[in-house]
Parts: structure tokens; C-alpha cells; sequence
């Protein structure tokens, strides 16, 4: 079976998660970025590589952050960018998410970056522009319930490469709340595909998948364990919610506990840097002192982020 | 007294309704959409014949849909759009609507696309423009209360003449709620003004309005004997809403009635078409069957709507 | 201690208040407003002197109106403009208003255009922006809390200038709730710093602040007193909700003291304009007689607020 994210000449056709994308593609993606990053500091930040082509943002779930990375690099791609927030729109008057795809379609999409509260449904997506034989449409996947976030996890593996320049030798810390966490999902795959010699996930039992080893990761329940000589340490965020229920005592705890302050940090490698796909709860999973600190790189990753996803943009609209 | 949609040359200045738009200006309209649906499969889908020009998507009433359909247009066009949600802005500041207008008209505004929950606001707009003598700015109905939605309307035309070439000798049936369908009253405008031989109205005496034999139809209430011979058959969206109340017994028996099925198009000519506005209700008004079957250009008729708004709104710009 | 709207060459670097602000610099504004005035009258209303850069509509408060302003300035100017709706976004998941800016620099933005419903809140962001010495970033306040709303000083200052030549030998009345009036604030501060003779305010002691004459105005509770002899009537905006409290009594009972009549009009000088910054209450603050008769150059105030944020959009970007 062929890998749906591939075309027939093993190019990126979608891009819906960073699990069973090959080395040499994702390395391709990194590469392509990397000129991204030197328009957005030009004087005129546009490229008219998508000029004439409509990209939609279907977000079936409200996130005006990604919509906006996504937004800002399809139009510094010249690109014409419609966006539907559909929680308001067609499928609340009772039509089918399928339905709504191949109107867009008959309106002469050619991507469609889409948010969804449900796993998998922008492989659905893909999977029906292949069945109805539409090779020209492309699907990215901006964070699908609590499966993947193929464009944060590429964002996050061109910071640490670009900090660190080879994945081979590291150790990456993932700390907090991975059960819940699409963004730790696709850096683990991503980390592993890559050839990363240590990924550590670090963070009390209840927030921890069932069956996490099987991502190919050391599992640690005490972070001051877990963090002893990381290069890389990666901060969830937890989400509010998650602190009503059973899950965790307090902020206050959990802080204690999970929270990476200077102290902790100190038993990282002396160069480590720290990571934090935000928006950041300050005092909750970091302290300012670490996330303003020498050694944080969260800003850098906000900006590598709009550089990784047009390229992205551009080489599925290329191929 | 003059078409207020007519400048002085008998050329579009605004688009209101499909009622009283003569035959020779529908044909132009229709005639102009058409290279309009080859621009949309370019590899540049844009062309910059309103470059600078801005256009305000007015929405009183939301609709992303259609909304989505005339920003398309407009950006496809070069054209700067402004969306404007309406409910939530300055009218709810007690702004009167021609308050809100003439502040817009300020703003050098070249063309409004309304949607309105009461019939003839597009009216009202139109003539308080010709009213104070700016007819270099334009108005494009895009729905109003039951009253027209003559884009609507031009798209059925497009696709009907796109399959059959000409209306004369032509059987159409629409069916359903005609009772609200503004969709339908445009559609019957048109499809009489340019010589269609017999045009058929289906549907229970309760979602007929009360003197729809004078727009020139012939009513069924009998669905079979509606469709017997029918070249073209236009299906209605079933408003949820109505089934609530008193006119309808329930989803279930409305479908047994006035559902389109294989076994009742069976009853059409063999190479009759099938269309519908969208969005549709799979289930209530037609069964998926026909829906996606091969007698089905409901998709095509999505993408000659593009082409449709962008005719009209390039001839608007033109005069 | 600089002024932090300027730069070390004197030039504007951000837009926060007109308080302050020396003439030669407003002087500048307006002068550079006059030809985006005829270029919103041209066939393509554009120009490429923002092209390539990202303007961040930063509205934590709901301001259609505004927001559509400064839109259609930007998009004539071919920035990419990105609208964020700060309400419902990050901040609500507990993110800072200042890591909120940190993450769109990061993004490469270019300009904020800055709604609050605080008082400070662009004050805040520009100093921050200076404090982490990113001088390439500018900052306009659409209006702060009860504080400041510049843009809509300086096209009144505008529009006054345009009728009247020169601000020297001026009588300028403000009627109504300066309380309230962050607009009334700033048009008070540009007129006294450009010389108006004299500027009145007349208004219930209940709708003036404590002690409004330090700002340079002569107090009038008498609206036919004040009114005697003025060059320019400015009438502000009451907002509905002033009338629920113990501020006032009834909207016809303030209409009797305070609403704009053409009788009372009668007593300004003869060829005395009328100014207001919208969204009129007509019958509450204005009679529509007087609001749309010869006097009235409310709309060509709209007019000129799109030249003048062009003006102002395009010098910071120059700086």
C-alpha cells in the first residue's frame, strides 16, 4: 500500500502526519525552508509562487494562531487565502464534511489546510480527493484532535537542526502533558525518523499514553531525572481544562512537579535549548526566567514556523 | 419608467432580480461567464480586470457559502474584497442601513455584494445610489429575504444551456419549497424571459405560494406526474425549520413524497439533468443515489457559479 | 525624555496619541494625506508603497468600522493584512498581551494597528517594542480606552484645514460627551497644538471631565451660548448605554439641550461646518436635517480618514 501522503513519483502530494514520512523527504522540507526564512527578513516579503492559486483554512476548530501562521505564509506566497470557520457555516445546516470538500473543490481549490477537532479528518479528505481522482488539490493537516500536527512537528525538528545541526548524538526531552498532545506526537515521529539517539518523554502517569515506549522513547516520571544532560527539552503546554478533572491536583502542584524552572534546567547540557510550542501558561509548565532565559528558542520556533510552512505550501503546489 | 438595473445605454448597472432583466442582457451575462470557466482551470487563476477596485461583501444575513463564493470571484478578479458581517457592526450601533452605505460610498467603495434578511434591501441600496447620483458604484443582489437571488438564478441558466444548448422545446421541473425559495423565483424568471418551453412547479399546496400559476408555471402536486418527460430537474433545499411547524407531517414522509429518487427520475427523459443549490439535505429532498449519479451536475453547477459572479461583477465594473 | 512616537531623527515611529505630538510633525501627516485623496478617486486605487509587508489589525475590542478603515488603507497601500480579533483568541487561553505581540514579531510582522479597550494598551506594546530594540516595527492606536484615537484626530484636523485653510482666527465647538470621548481628546490636543483660536467644549457637567480647561478649551453648559459664532461644530456620539445610568436623563430630554438643530445651528457662523466622527444617532446628538444639509461634512470626513491613514501608514513604513 502506498503511503497516501506520497504521489507515484514518491513526492509530497499532502501532508496529513510525520508517522511513516521518510527521512529524505522530511530532510527535503527542512532544506526548502531554510531560504524561507532570509524572504521573510527582505524589505518585501513576497514570492509569487502561488500566485492565481486558492488556498482554503477549513478550521472545523477555532485557532486563530495556526490559522494565522498559515494565513501570513500563503499570502506572502501570493497565494489567494479564503478562510471558513466551519463550526458556523454549511455543515451546521446538516451538510457532510465530503459534501463541503467537493463544493470547495468545484469552486477550483487547490489546498486545503484544515483543523479539526476529530483524528483523521484530513486523511479523510486526502483519501476522497484520491477515490474522486482530483491529484491537483492538497491537503495539509493543521492539528487533527489528538493525532498529529505534521507543520508544529517540522517547525520544531528545523529549530532543534537548526540549533544543533545534527540529530544523531541528541537527547530531546518532551515534557508535561504528552496524552493530550498532537504537537509531541508528529516531534516524536518526527525525532525518530530522523535518527535522534535519545527522545525522553518526562510527566506523571495520568499524562502519559497508555503504551508510549512503543514510539520508541524512554519514559521518565521525575523530570530532574529525565532532564540530566538533554541537549533539547521540549515544554507542553497544559491545557486549563485538564486541571478541573482528576487528572492533576493544582497549577501550583504541577509546577512543582513539571514546571521547568532555572534550577531544573541547570541539569541539562550547559548549551541545551528549551522549546515551547505556546501559547505558553507562565508559571503553569515555565517559568519566565527560563522562557525570556538564554536558552530559550520559543520565538525563533514562531518564526521558523511561517518559513517551514511555505515551503511546505510550495513544494506540494510544485509537485 | 426606466430598469433601475439598466444604465441609460441599457447596460448592467446593478444586478437586483432576474424578474424584468430582458433576454438580450441575460444572454450577454451568460455569454461573458464562459471564458470565465477556463481562467478557473489556468494554472493562474486571476485576471485584472478589477484591480483596485474595492468590493464589500455585505452580509446582513450570514451565509458563508455564498459568501465564500463572491469573495472568490472577486479576488479571482484582482479585486481588494472587505467582508463585512453586519449583524455584529455598526447597525447594532443603531446605524441606519443607508447610514451605513453612504459611510461605505465614503470609503471610494466601487461595488456592494448584499445579503439581506428582508426582501428589496439590495433594492433600497441601488436606488438611494441613484438617488444621490453616484451610478459609478454598483450593486449585486446576494439574496434577499424570499424575494431573488438572481446569481443563483444565472448559474441554473448557465448550467441548463451548458447541457441542453437551448431553453426552447425544454421541460424544467423544480420541486419542493417554493414557498420560501427566493432560488426558485429567480430560476423561473429567467428560465421564462428566455423562452422555455414549459416550466413545472412540484410540491405540497403548503409550499406552494398562493399565485404561482401567474409566474407561468404549471403545478403538480403529484411528483410522478411532474417529472413525466422533464429534461432538466431542479430539486429544492428543504429548510429544517419548516418541519417544525405545521407544514410538514416529518422528514420521513416529505421524502416519500417529494424526495428524488432513482425510481421517480426514472420517469424524466433518459438524459434529463438533475440540480440543486446545495446545501443539501441527502435524505430528505434527494437520496445519495441520485445525488452522485451520473445524471447529477449539481458540482458543475458550484463551479459556473464562480464564473457567473465573475461575469457579472467584470460587466458591472465595464459600465 | 524622547517622545517615544518619534524616532532620533524626529520622524514619527509610532502613531499613540496627538498629545504631544510637535505640528511640524502633524503638519506632515496632513500635507502627505492630500494626494491619497485624488488616489482614491482613480480608476485603480492602489499603490505599491506597502507591498511586501504584514499589518496586524490588532482589535481586542469590536470595531467594525475602524477596523474596515484601516483595511482598505492598508490593502490601497498593497500590504497583506492579517485581522485578528483578540477576544476570542490567544488571550483567552491565558496568553499575555505582550507575549501576543512577541509571537506575531516573530512572525515578521510590520505595523500594529492597536484597538483596546484599556487606556495605555498601544503605549505599551510600542514601549515594549523599544524596550527589545525592534525600531522597524510600528504601532498606530485605534483608540485606547477613554484615552486617545489619533487617526480620527488628525482627519478631523484634516477636514477642518480642507474648509478652512488655516487653524489661526478658528472658533471650534465640541458638543456633547467628552467624558467619554477619547476622539474629542485627541482632536482638542491637535487643535490646540496647531493654533485654533479657540476651542470650546459644551456639554452637562455630568458629561464633562473634572478639569477640562486645563487642556485650553472655554466651558460651556449653554449650548446656544457656545455655539455662538463657531467656525466648526463638532457634535459627538452619545453612546446609548451613557443613558441607562444616572448620567442623563432621557434621549429627547438631551436632544432638547444638546442635539445639533438647525435652528440652533443658526447662531454658528454662516458658513459654519458640521463635523461627526460616526456612527450618528440621528435624533439623539443630531437632527437629520442638519446632518445631512449644507453644512454638514461628515462624510468627506470618512473620505479623508482613509487618505490620512494611508498618510500615516505609509511614513512609519518609510521610517
Amino acid at each position: 500500500m502506498r503511503n497516501p501522503q506520497l504521489n507515484g513519483d514518491g513526492e509530497l502530494q499532502h501532508l496529513l502526519t510525520l508517522e511513516g514520512l521518510p527521512a529524505p523527504v522530511i530532510d527535503r522540507i527542512l532544506d526548502t525552508a531554510l531560504p524561507f526564512v532570509s524572504i521573510a527578513e527582505r524589505d518585501v516579503k513576497k514570492v509569487p509562487l502561488l500566485r492565481g492559486k486558492t488556498v482554503f483554512n477549513l478550521f472545523f476548530e477555532n485557532s486563530t494562531r495556526t490559522r494565522t501562521t498559515f494565513e501570513i505564509a500563503a499570502k506572502r506566497l501570493s497565494a489567494d487565502v479564503i478562510n471558513l470557520n466551519i463550526g458556523v457555516s454549511s455543515t451546521s445546516k446538516g451538510e457532510t464534511l465530503l459534501d463541503t470538500i467537493d463544493n470547495l473543490v468545484a469552486m477550483n481549490a487547490d489546498m486545503f489546510v484544515v483543523r479539526h477537532a476529530q483524528s483523521g479528518a484530513a486523511h479523510l479528505i486526502a483519501q476522497h480527493l484520491s477515490a474522486t481522482e482530483r491529484p491537483h488539490i492538497h491537503v495539509i493537516n493543521a492539528g487533527d484532535g489528538r493525532h498529529a500536527h505534521p507543520t508544529q512537528g517540522l517547525l520544531d525538528l528545523f529549530t532543534i537542526r537548526h540549533y544543533k545541526k545534527e540529530f544523531h548524538g541528541l537527547t530531546v526531552a518532551i515534557v508535561g502533558d504528552l496524552l493530550h498532545s498532537r504537537v509531541a506526537r508528529s516531534l516524536i515521529h518526527g525525532l525518530t525518523t530522523l535518527g535522534t539517539t535519545e527522545v525522553r518523554v518526562i510527566g506523571p502517569q495520568t499524562l502519559l499514553p497508555a503504551a508510549v515506549e512503543s514510539m520508541g522513547v524512554r519514559v521518565f516520571h521525575d523530570m530532574r531525572a529525565g532532564l540530566g544532560g538533554a541537549d533539547v527539552v521540549v515544554m507542553l503546554r497544559l491545557q486549563s481544562e485538564r486541571m478541573k478533572g482528576a487528572l492533576l491536583p493544582s497549577a501550583g502542584e504541577y509546577f512543582k512537579h513539571y514546571g521547568l524552572t532555572v534550577e531544573k534546567l541547570a541539569l541539562a547540557k550547559p548549551d541545551a535549548i528549551v522549546m515551547h510550542p505556546g501559547p505558553m501558561n507562565r508559571g503553569v509548565e515555565i517559568d519566565s526566567a527560563v522562557a525570556d532565559g538564554a536558552h530559550s528558542v520559543i520565538l525563533p520556533q514562531v518564526t521558523f514556523g511561517i518559513a517551514v510552512r511555505m515551503a511546505v505550501m510550495s513544494m506540494l503546489a510544485a509537485n
